[in-house]
């Protein structure tokens, strides 16, 4: 891939704005292989449908993708089930943190969409279909190795270990689903694919590879592969823009202006459609748990590109 | 113990107007044990602080007493940690269902009231302190086989693993306290207690017989044991007055006027203070999971005796 | 009416415990007519089925009853309407502040009991019946002299004007039931009733003397008037004792074991069910909006008499 | 303005497709000018920032534009008081119903987003500013003229007076605004102009071209008046996409993709950043009070422009 001297210059620019503000927000503290992590990293790359790249930063670090796998889940559980999907999660911002349970009360057990916590474990427990979840992690992982063209991608065993130890709020997510007949494999099994999905480490220049196909109508434009339809392709990128930074969603389609998806570790993928897949990531995340710089990046980012959909 | 004219009376008299009530109310159909209960069962005893009784109906069957446990596990539990346990659950009503998540997560983990899921969860972690869940087990069957002073008393195995079985609410619930730190022991040993605790099996005699101290200032009238202190009692029957029917608590309080407690297999405990200790069964169910038939019957009692406190 | 030794000796021992405690709380300041009351004011009083009374600190001094006058209205809207009045109000504890709109859009305009501020408002809606509000206004007064015997109470009109003035809350609430249809007459005219009954001025002799029948089964025993049935005059003690105190009705319970009610003014009216009507005053509110020393004066003068119900 | 024969082909099938659906939904009947209008209208107009146009249907009868005036008072508010106003009003789904008051109560007072109707009250109120009623309806019509360029425009008095006089739940939410100091003005005045901006009649032809600078960077491309800047252009968008359809908002985006804002009286407003304004009109609504043939329509056009923004 050759690299465009106007891309380059635009995310050297978004580095050195963002210089005075590294280590700003607070690192996700809940277990230990989160909270060691530099809050001064900071990485943005991006790659553009017609196959050039730029970047910035740590593009070489490795982070833990976090919530940023639930797009990735999503895609292979409509490719999986198809629309039916929507019989069992919604499709609307959730007003609400992104763990909250509130909701999921008051509306029987349907997670208001595929990307808050509830949301994402009834996508897993879709994919898994009461089968191995050794297995389903197996098909999660090569799907992002294929998504990255990247076989070295991993799973961190430490933090999948540590969040299977401390996950007292989504098992609570997980067995009220289960009471409310919207999960149907085990606890256990779903919450050990969930855990492991979120474990997954990447860095911003896979990330922004992998994201590819949702800036290119479901299409992979380098490999050419399929991914998925370009209607499933529009729907995830709808729903990014509406959901993917849970309470604050609507500040972020104000400011950046594109679908995107953020991770308690510090990442968010962002999508200009039909141009380009973006990753920035910084650890420090703000009150509403998106990374702080990553989303003034953003802003950033799409003010100098105009790449904004609106 | 001698029977009295007048409360027989009163009792053959309650019987009778329930008659044509009986089977009324839907019985409990979330395990197959609760499910086969015939609906017409109905039953009612009373013990009096002066050493009388008088029952008509079914007194001799036994019940699951379900949530009515909570008033006994309360019982232990201020009598082992006095007046901390406050700390850790309150005592305001709920204003909502008996196993709602949502007032937890407005209250970060502090339920409402020890007679509310969430609080007697609590109050069963409080009991068990990090040690054996069989050895907890055993101490709470103890308390009820010596306050009903009938070693005879069992739980029924098959309640408490079909409880096990199903019980994903009631682990959503664990697992949200254990999210919030408000759960100490490990949650499967807590629901282990727990399931267990509301599987104990008796009959309307021996639970009259066992609320006795309640309608004693705390102490035993018939075998002078001191159950708890005076103040605890009072507690105990104030909160059952605000909480013990869960969003039906105010109704109950308007309609009968005494401290009571209900549980899901259909019977209800309500006491007298100063005069006596009531049980009625009868398991269909109103919209509230409280004993519909029970919940007349305590009504016609009370009217026909004057006791209510009011 | 006589004074008897021991009642003296009782209410004389509570203002002296009370003594260090004069000035806690906060004063009500959202009008300035209530807050320029002195915080250091205190008065108890007692008045007995049998004729007695019993009194300490300031009970000549008059003070704001506010949401006290709820139990009266309550009382002629009964005698009014009968049990048809608990179509439009229910009596369940509400589980959240005294002038919560959330529960009422849950619930469809229906508020959860006659002693929360909306419910008090369908309350006097009820009684004005599209009347007129100034012969309703008169008609509350007048009811309030009679049960006093005393003509010269009177409303305090600087603070109906204030609270109009100011009550945006209360006009939020009752174009919200008349959104749901639970409000008839115009909301001006009901708001100004309701402004109007809270605005009475009363002393505590003169509410204890006022509250007499509600603890001699709706019968006044000194002038032998009968001023509701006793099944009403016990389901209001049922509602003062869960709904009373707002969200700390559980906690008075448990503290006091008295039916109760609460005005922002600082006044409680207790009742002790075939003993004794109980006023307390002091203006100070604890966080829930509750008289703070008043609440304590009544669980010591509980604690003293034993006059707890449980 | 010429017209195009592609987009006259498109409209004319996204007509054709709509004939088996119209008079679907219920039309709006809480005051009788809305519910007299014939549910099987339908009327679709479109003006692209090229200056071409394309309609089919009733695009000459005017409707109640309703809530769609949100976006112009809100354009009109920012060009006023510029970011201050996200101080007063926030930019978030709202996760519940339109005329939500819940919400309110939890976030004291601050509106989740300008278009929801407590949210849209205090953009009246911030246009009002203390000021005369009169005279900010006055300003409100004239700017929907000049940006319709048509000064037949008129407001529908009837409709204006009958939402006065049933608007309680919207005098309810202003109460509860002005309660939390959120609102500056008198509520009756701030109520006038709120009922007669939504009031406002208008056709399709009339309301695509009104919005044009919305697809247009906030530059009138006709007149080439500047109406707003890019980047308060790029805003509104962005709140229309989160927000504008209530709680239907994640729906719309994902089956439309484009920034839209509905109206109870059918009609929908949906802009093509940098192609084309575009509104549809038919009068029954879908569950979220959103016009269900409208949105069917503009999901065709969606699929036949290839318009969408994902």
């Amino acid at each position: 891939m050759e690299s465009t001297d106007y891309l380059d210059d635009i995310v050297a620019t978004v580095r050195q704005d963002m210089e005075s503000h590294l280590g700003r927000g607070k690192v996700a503290d809940y277990i230990p292989a989160l909270a060691r992590v530099d809050p001064k990293n900071f990485a943005i790359a991006i790659a553009t449908c017609d196959g050039r790249t730029a970047q910035a930063g740590g593009v070489h670090l490795p982070f833990s993708i976090q919530s940023i796998s639930k797009i990735f889940t999503l895609t292979l559980a409509l490719n999986k089930l198809g629309a039916n999907l929507w019989e069992r999660v919604g499709r609307e911002p959730s007003g609400s943190r992104f763990n909250s349970i509130v909701q999921l009360e008051a509306e029987k057990g349907i997670p208001r969409n595929p990307l808050i916590n509830a949301g994402a474990v009834v996508i897993t427990d879709a994919l898994l279909d009461g089968g191995d979840a050794d297995a389903t992690i197996a098909e999660i992982l090569g799907f992002m190795r294929r998504l990255a063209d990247d076989p070295a991608i991993v799973i961190d065993d430490e933090v999948a270990e540590s969040e299977a130890q401390t996950g007292f709020r989504n098992s609570a997510l997980a067995n009220f689903l289960r009471a409310n007949e919207n999960l149907k494999s085990k606890v256990e099994d779903v919450l050990k694919v969930y855990f492991n999905q979120c474990a997954i480490r990447m860095n911003c220049r896979q990330l922004a590879r992998a994201g590819l196909y949702l800036a290119n109508a479901g299409h992979d434009p380098l490999n050419h592969a399929s991914v998925t339809t370009p209607f499933r392709a529009k729907r995830i990128n709808a729903v990014m823009m509406t959901c993917g930074h849970y309470d604050a969603s609507g500040d972020f389609a104000c400011r950046v202006g594109l679908p995107g998806k953020s991770g308690v570790g510090g990442g968010i993928l962002a999508i200009a459609p039909r141009k380009a897949s973006i990753c920035v990531w910084s650890p420090g995340l703000n009150a509403q748990g998106n990374s702080m710089v990553g989303s003034m990046a953003l802003e950033r980012l799409s003010s100098l590109t105009g790449w904004s959909v609106f």
